[in-house]
């Protein structure tokens, strides 16, 4: 497969060498180096190489890999920074937190009241309202 | 493949039929439906049928699969709910903020100025023991 790159990208830069980080993991599809500004020790990004702004628009196969390598690396991640648990990330859109336009998976090490995670205020179903939306999204997505 | 099933899981018995829920689409090894506690409309998990506890011990093709179908689902949810973006989140252990023991992915729709999204709080990384760290994690993670 041929990689996309975006002259501007920074992650891209990364990929190709031209800016250097602290890798962790790389194949033919995938990257993955530590966060230069960490939430926690250890907070690492997993990157598809090729570049794509959103997860939507992503190669499969490079997303697939990207989960299956932050299956791999959570755990060790967290046994060399002695964290007790880790979350993986993704944002979508600068409304959803997106600050760079190339599709990364934090890998974010958590130990009890650190002070991290995700805002979490969460409201009760609408049982008729979910069922309408559900068959709408469902009737969208191909098997 | 033979799925895992814990008869204590909530999740397992989803899967099972036992208890019903929106679903938004499901194949073999993979099953996606919307939270019943929603942070935003169009909330919806992605799960592995087979039940594993945390992301580390789930069947590697499942959690592709997961990723693919979060991937596709994403921008539908978020087109069909007029959102803006969206999150991907994954937490493993309950200083991750794990609610469920059995692995899910949230996709969250996101909205400009909802109150949702990650606790951000960045610190600068201290580049000698970021490089220590990296390659320890790096002699522990194979390609």
């Amino acid at each position: 497969m041929s990689l996309n790159s975006d002259p501007d990208c920074i992650f891209c830069k990364i990929v190709a060498g031209g800016i250097p980080c602290h890798q962790l993991y790389e194949d033919d599809l995938v990257l993955a180096f530590l966060d230069v500004g960490p939430l926690s020790e250890g907070h690492a990004l997993v990157i598809p190489k090729s570049h794509a702004v959103e997860l939507a628009d992503a190669d499969q196969q490079a997303v697939e890999r990207c989960a299956a390598v932050a299956k791999q690396l959570g755990p060790v991640i967290v046994e060399q920074t002695g964290a007790a648990g880790w979350n993986l990330l993704q944002n979508n859109g600068s409304a959803a937190g997106q600050e760079v336009g190339h599709v990364h998976f934090h890998i974010i090490p958590r130990r009890a009241g650190d002070g991290l995670g995700y805002r979490w205020n969460a409201g009760a179903i609408d049982h008729d309202d979910a069922g309408q939306l559900a068959t709408k999204i469902a009737s969208s997505v191909n098997p």
